[in-house]
Parts: C-alpha cells; sequence; structure tokens
C-alpha cells in the first residue's frame, strides 16, 4: 500500500537544479498528475469545471486575443507542461469542481464518499491535475469546462457541495470562507469591532458574525467607501454605524472611528479592503493591546510591520488564514442562518 | 499652547495633488522641519549622529562613487527636500542619536528630560530633522555625525541610551527590541517553542526569552543555517536542540523538528530568517491551532496566508511588530540578566 505524503511531496517531480531541495508542490514547477498511480492519503476526483483565478484568466484571453479555443489551448498546454492549472506568467491557479471517484484508504475521516459533488479550497497551483479535453470556455464567470482528472492531498482543504443553496451562491461564499471563522475566533462579548470594506463579500460575513460574537452590548462598525454596498450594508441593518470612507485615508479613518467610539477605538480591526494602502487606517483605527486581522491580499507586510512601530502602535497584527477547521460548514451555516444576508448574497452571487 | 497631533500630521506639507487627502508622516513627501516651531506634544533633540539604514547608505555611497564628502552632501539635499533623512531612491531611512533640548507639556510622561541621550526607535522617515552640517561620514558603520535638530512626535518611540552599556551593544539589541518582548506574551510554560534564525541577533533574544517562558517542561529548539552562528548557539547551552538546516527546505525543515518533537511540533514558531521563502518551513514546523510569529522584514504576506491555506494549516499567522510597550527597557534588561548573551554580543556587536 502507497501512502503518500499528507503535504503531496510524493507528486513532486526534481527540478532542473537536482541540488536544491524539493519544493512544495505550490512551488514546484511539475508535478506528476497520473491518476493511475494510487495513493491511500489521496482523493481523485474527476473534474467538471475550472474556477479560474481573475488574474490568470485575464493573462489567458489576452495571449489568445478573446479567442475561446485560444484559452482552452494555453489550459491545455499548461497542465500539460505543468500537471496542474498553475499560469507560469501570474503564479496564481484558482480552484475546481468534480464529483469525487475515489477516496484513499486513509483520509475517510474527511467525510466524502465516490459520486458527492466537492469544490477544492486549496489553490489550482498545488492540485494535480489531469486533462483529457477542454468542453467549454465561459468567460463571463471565469470558468472553464473540461474533462479531466484531479488529486486531493491529504491536508488540502475542500468543501462538499450543499445541497440546499445554489451552486453559485455556495462558491461564492465559499471563496471567502476563511474570513467569519477567525472572526468568530477573536471578537469577545461587549467588544468593538471595526470592519473596513464592510460592505463587501467577505466584509458583510464578517460583519455578521462580528455581531453574533460582541452580543448587544459590543458594537460593530463597518466601513465602507463604495456608496451603492454603504447603502446596502445601512439597509441591512447589522452594523451599530455604517461610515461611507476611503480605507487609504488613514487619518481620515481615524478621526471617524474616534469619533463613533468616544475615542476608544477598536478592540478589533479587520480589513477586507483588496486596495494597497490600507494598512495604516486599520492599525491607527485600534487601541493599544488590540487587534488587527489583514485577509486582503494587497496587504503590504512591511507597511504593517514598520507603520505600527513608527507609531508606536501595540497592537496584534494577523496575516489572515484562508483555512481554519470546517471554516466551510460554518460560513455556508451563516448564510443559511440569517435571511437578510442570504437575500443580499443572492441580489449580488447568486 | 499648539498642542500638535500624537501622529505628526502638524508636520506635513501638502502634497503637490491636494485634493488627495493628507498622507501620515512616513508617506509624505515633505515634513516641516522648523524647530523654532513650539508643540507641547514633542520632544525635540539635538542630533549627534544619524544611523542610516543599510540599503540607503550603500545607494548614497554608489551616488557618490565612494566619496565621502559626496554622501555628506547627499545627506544635506535630503534633509533640505523633505525636511527628513528619508532616501527617495530606497524609500528607507535609518535612526538618529542626540540629546533631549526640550521636552513638551504633554509628553513629561514619557520619562526624558533636557540632556538625556536618546536614539530614536521610529524610522527617520518619520522624523522631521534640520541640518545645520555634517561633521564626519563614517562609512564602517554607514553613519553620519551632524549638528542638527529633530523632532519626536508624542506616538514615535524612543529609547534613553543605558549608561552601564556600552553605546554600539545598546544599539545592536535597540535595532531588535521589539522580538524578545512579543515572545514573553506568546511563550507559555510547558510548550515548544521553534525559533528560525535562532543564532542571530534577534533570534538569539528570543531563544533566552522563550527559554525562560516556558520552563524546564517546554522545549526550546534553535534552527541555523549558518555554521559558525549554530556553533555558538550549540556552544551557549539555551536550547534543547540546535539544528543546523536551510529555513527554506520547508520540507526538511518539518522533518527535523518532527523528529526531536516526537511529531507533535511546535506551539510557537518564530522566523527570524531574513531571507526570502522561508514562510512554508515556519508553517510547517508549527502544531494546529500553534502560532507563527514572523520578523523577518522579508516575509511575504501572500505566501503565508496562501500557503497556510494550501496545506490546511489552522495556525495563527503574525506581522512582527517592531513596537511593544516597554520593548526597550525589556530587551536591554534581558542583556544586562543573561551573562552569556552578553558575551556573545559584546564579541560580536560590542
Amino acid at each position: 500500500m502507497d501512502v503518500g505524503d499528507p503535504l503531496g511531496m510524493h507528486r513532486v517531480l526534481p527540478e532542473a537544479d537536482a541540488a536544491q531541495p524539493l519544493p512544495l508542490p505550490q512551488r514546484a514547477t511539475r508535478l506528476d498528475n497520473d491518476p493511475e498511480k494510487v495513493f491511500e492519503s489521496e482523493i481523485v476526483v474527476d473534474v467538471e469545471t475550472l474556477n479560474i483565478d481573475a488574474a490568470s484568466f485575464r493573462q489567458m484571453d489576452d495571449e489568445a486575443k478573446g479567442e475561446l479555443a485560444g484559452i482552452g489551448r494555453i489550459v491545455m498546454r499548461t497542465v500539460e507542461q505543468r500537471g496542474k492549472q498553475h499560469n507560469p506568467v501570474t503564479g496564481s491557479g484558482g480552484m475546481l469542481l468534480g464529483k469525487v471517484r475515489r477516496v484513499g484508504a486513509l483520509v475517510r475521516e474527511r467525510g466524502v464518499a465516490p459520486g458527492d459533488r466537492v469544490a477544492t479550497l486549496a489553490s489550482l497551483s498545488l492540485t494535480p491535475l489531469k486533462l483529457e479535453r477542454v468542453v467549454e470556455v465561459r468567460p463571463a464567470s471565469a470558468q472553464v469546462d473540461v474533462v479531466g482528472t484531479a488529486v486531493i492531498f491529504a491536508t488540502a482543504p475542500f468543501a462538499k457541495m450543499p445541497k440546499d443553496l445554489p451552486e453559485r451562491l455556495a462558491l461564492a461564499a465559499l471563496d471567502v470562507a476563511g474570513a467569519a471563522p477567525q472572526v468568530a475566533r477573536l471578537a469577545k462579548p461587549g467588544q468593538t469591532v471595526v470592519v473596513l470594506g464592510a460592505g463587501g463579500k467577505s466584509g458583510l460575513l464578517c460583519c455578521v458574525e462580528a455581531r453574533k460574537r460582541v452580543g448587544r452590548q459590543g458594537k460593530v462598525i463597518g466601513l465602507e467607501s463604495y456608496a451603492p454596498f454603504a447603502q446596502d450594508l445601512l439597509a441591512f441593518g447589522i452594523c451599530d454605524a455604517v461610515i461611507e470612507h476611503d480605507a487609504r485615508d488613514a487619518v481620515g479613518v481615524r478621526d471617524r472611528i474616534a469619533e463613533v467610539t468616544q475615542e476608544e477605538c477598536a478592540d478589533l480591526t479587520i480589513s477586507c479592503v483588496n486596495v494597497p494602502g490600507c494598512e495604516m487606517a486599520a492599525i491607527c483605527a485600534t487601541k493599544d493591546r488590540g487587534k488587527v486581522y489583514f485577509f486582503a491580499m494587497s496587504t503590504s507586510f512591511t507597511a504593517c510591520a514598520l507603520g505600527a512601530e513608527g507609531i508606536g502602535a501595540d497592537v496584534d497584527l494577523y496575516i489572515g488564514n484562508g483555512y481554519a477547521e470546517g471554516h466551510a460548514d460554518h460560513t455556508l451555516e451563516l448564510l443559511r442562518s440569517d435571511n437578510r444576508l442570504r437575500s443580499l448574497f443572492d441580489k449580488r452571487y447568486g
């Protein structure tokens, strides 16, 4: 019985410079995508659809000059060369949807059986993939329907697709599944929580979760720069205050937050603004010994570290981890349990 | 009485695009460096020495083709144009040493009086500075002796220079003053702490602090790739295990740490390795629900966020904050209280 490595090292092919230690699958140039090789720590999936990362899809669209068949050929070529849909130009991947074909003996406890529909929550950049053919390229949703086989390593997160929610809605929520569970861990009863980018997808989930955690004695303050989203948030009624303001304006944000908190500022600030330069607003909105959680991939490590130091802000700074145990179930449950959130998601992403 | 803003906004001069909100002092193009303007939230310092950031000094050295007077002229020009020693090419600053001239009425509780020698711990990139002249450029230490005046804002950290420690030793320790206090907060009795880059300056401080916190039941494991530093660490005798290994090799590090912890891995991993590509080693060395603290400025936010997600690592990821309340005293006290640490620092940095 071949067990394989939980991180998937058994599928990493040697690099050109064989003197270097083997990289993890995500950093590897090529993965062994042979689905006929059986490892008992793997789940094997018949792939239906690749959800391509937005930046990657745009690059392929440019390269193919908008010709859909050309995009399909680029996908086939990348997977042929690398054993994974890991765009060599953008470095990004995406996720996939498919049906479980086989569950290894060592990963039965992961809770899926052959025939179950699943979505991977680890990037395509580390997922072994073999393609027979491309069926259809759908540019509106950056999706590519394919016939192929993928492998999910023992440590790679995935979600069973729920039967009671429309697929597009579920995928939209799963895309930011890590956000709400982290808020659930950090927000305590009676605290003041500030969410930057509160009207967007992850921001809304964070607001709903924070509201549950801080209770009636606590405060949830949502900051949003995009007027229609700020309107939605206000109509939603989940926040104690909705502030329409640009999160790049650190001093303006500090002043507005100080104003609505009687100079106390936040115990916990969550940044969901996917725009560079919002680090200092999040830090300035937070009181001493408070926590600042950055979910946005546009966050600069050095801007946070040096920025907090420069103003003597004694706060804990967190890099948003997209994974938390049970995060998919947690987030889907949030969507099911709050009708206003559900209808807002339906309207926007359904 | 003019109070000024604790973040120093009162010294930020308007940007070319006046429609934009005023940036914080660090992002500002120009600061008002007039020391004759009195604000009661400021400390005014007679500057003796600028400790220029290494990258900045190298750039000026190149530009001046190694001519020391040329470096001096570049410093004078930058400060003249920007009101701060904020290298416009590298974007970096440094710190300064000087003697307190005046303490504003609102910052008396900061614990210094006129005549005290201080070192700023906020970057020169946000410190208003006016120079009369450059006295000497000292390339060996990237220092520039000057006659001039600087302003310390109410939120900007600084340290009183200790009288019982040699200046170079104190400066070396103050440079990484944030490290040990954060370890003191996070490491608990009985835990296993892994330090990557354990033989370097901040790594040593983290090991000593971790040892105090985890106690005899706990474990401190130091990983170091540079053989002489690994030797020093071994001779120091503060770690339960010293592993000589390259921190860019995530799987190798995981295996070595698993081996010395009976597959348990770390409750807390501190990364002090200032080399890109060490994120996954730190994450792989840590157990589920453990904490990973990144002090190195070479850390990539996205490598941490996406890397942890990709392998389903449910760990808390921290951006190292260079500031913590009382961090300078804490770190100097550590140096005073441990003779072996003190003599190692003497040998290397004294």
